[in-house]
């Protein structure tokens, strides 16, 4: 049984190896040009972006598994074989590191730290009113999967104040939650800190944009660890620029890498980091990968499949 | 009755008169300058670094009370009356900012929050490797009074591990906790984010230093919120640039402010914050100095006074 893998590109290809040799040495591990030109018995593929076409030219693959909790970069393959399912790598790990992500970047936001990194680039002593404590800041998650709801309930049991909104009604212990549009506004209202981690629909794009800024508290933050399509970049430099927001911490961009020329990269109320706030290790990831092949080769149900309905 | 301030500069001034008034309107507010020209009834003064001979020149001066939790910088005045009690300011909030100030810079070390500044200032999209999660990582705490205590339980509630050292022992549920000279090596041999929060005493200068680096694991990193007394910068530099420690975070120098020239600021593996990790508000901090005031006009006990015995 083979496995072709197109994520981290030919120089991680060792490590997969290693890895997938520790959870099953029966499975072949295959870069993918090796793949390509010799894909008799490639089942599976573990990819990321994959080279437009590449996907089509395995006649034998049965499942697709995404090297990330997203799969846009798959779908972007107009000639991905349509009926193949497609697995989102969503890991034992995944919510644990997300949620640690989140409460970072929270408290990177009440500690002011884009402005002190600037500030120990200039070598200049600029000393900071007092913080807000975590009890006094109210963190709003949008959307209530299961990185949602881990992150919401890590940043309640350390400290914040939390709500979360979602498109139906959830409930997580010490978490105020909101549903639906009618509920979307009240929401708002309360949030000091905005995470957004919905799934990419039509109906969350540009979510994050003037008309939802308006309905913070002037000063508030955001976080964006959903999908680069949730932001509209433009009006979040407005907000910024303008006052309405004090800071923003983003780890994901409608084009990734973001370009050298983004005027994201040099904002001082922005901190960017390189899509990394859900990433499980490697070793994690095949782990993972190799049980969704055990479960897919005896014919058991895959969790976290791609649904074209749902969007996610 | 009248006090005098030393903490901010003239420009802090009406901020302190205002929140003095909020908790005490019949307590008269004075500059520093204000007063040396009129002494008269100045009883109380709250200073962080006063001027030389200033408090000497107060003749009816009977407390000092310190803008921050330490007190080098009032004891550094050789001129100081040396009968007179000196008040640290350990506020209620104090515990609670410091042990938030430790949860934010042990995170953004395991996060490598350095370099990803420094990837951001250079728009460059580099990917890390992922990111240890809190259980997999021991914090050992150095000091376990008020402030160390509060850190030790507040990182160990939100997900590390943690362990705690200090002259005599001390107990605090959920950390392991070690005591005196010998059993400093196998306290250093299980810490992985060593977190200096003694107080500054001859036997503890230097304490951050080669010996102590050596004893950590290779790759650990080190968050010094004490003094600056207690790291000796050179060694710290030494370990980093030889690969023994990974990173450190840094908010309190032997020279404050940190001199522009110093090669802390520019270093890839320091993060340098302004001597603000335990810093109340100003508000806090005059509801505490009138809470002093009150308790030292009626002949009562006062909290957290200097003990030149003891150092701290």
């Amino acid at each position: 049984m083979r496995i072709t893998i197109a994520s981290g590109g030919p120089a991680a290809l060792p490590e997969w190896q290693r890895h997938f040799r520790e959870f099953d040495p029966a499975i072949e591990v295959l870069g993918w040009e090796a793949a390509q030109a010799d894909p008799a018995g490639v089942r599976y593929a573990l990819v990321w972006q994959p080279p437009a076409g590449g996907l089509a030219a395995l006649p034998e693959l049965r499942l697709i598994i995404s090297a990330g909790a997203g799969v846009d970069g798959i779908l972007a393959d107009p000639h991905r074989p349509a009926g193949l399912p497609i697995a989102r790598m969503i890991t034992e790990e995944t919510p644990e590191v997300m949620a640690e992500y989140v409460l970072t970047a929270a408290l990177m936001l009440l500690r002011e730290a884009r402005l002190m990194a600037l500030d120990q680039a200039a070598c200049r002593w600029n000393v900071l009113p007092a913080p807000r404590r975590m009890r006094e800041v109210r963190v709003g998650v949008m959307g209530l999967g299961q990185l949602g709801a881990a992150s919401a309930r890590l940043l309640a049991h350390t400290g914040f104040q939390v709500s979360g909104w979602s498109r139906s009604r959830a409930a997580i212990a010490g978490v105020q939650t909101y549903a639906g549009e009618e509920e979307f506004d009240a929401f708002l209202g309360g949030t000091d800190i905005l995470l957004c981690l919905l799934p990419a629909t039509p109906a969350t794009r540009g979510i994050l944009g003037a008309r939802t800024f308006a309905r913070l508290p002037q000063g508030a933050a955001v976080i964006n660890v959903g999908r680069g399509s949730h932001l509209n970049e433009a009006e979040l430099l407005d907000a910024l620029d303008g006052g309405r927001l004090a800071g923003a911490v983003l780890d994901v961009f409608d084009t990734e890498p973001l370009p050298a020329d983004s005027p994201l990269w040099s904002h001082p109320r922005i901190i960017v980091t390189p899509h990394y706030g859900a990433t499980p290790s490697r070793r994690d990831r095949a782990r993972h990968a190799v049980r969704l092949i055990h479960l897919h080769e005896r014919g058991a149900a895959l969790p976290h499949l791609y649904d074209a309905g749902r969007g996610y």
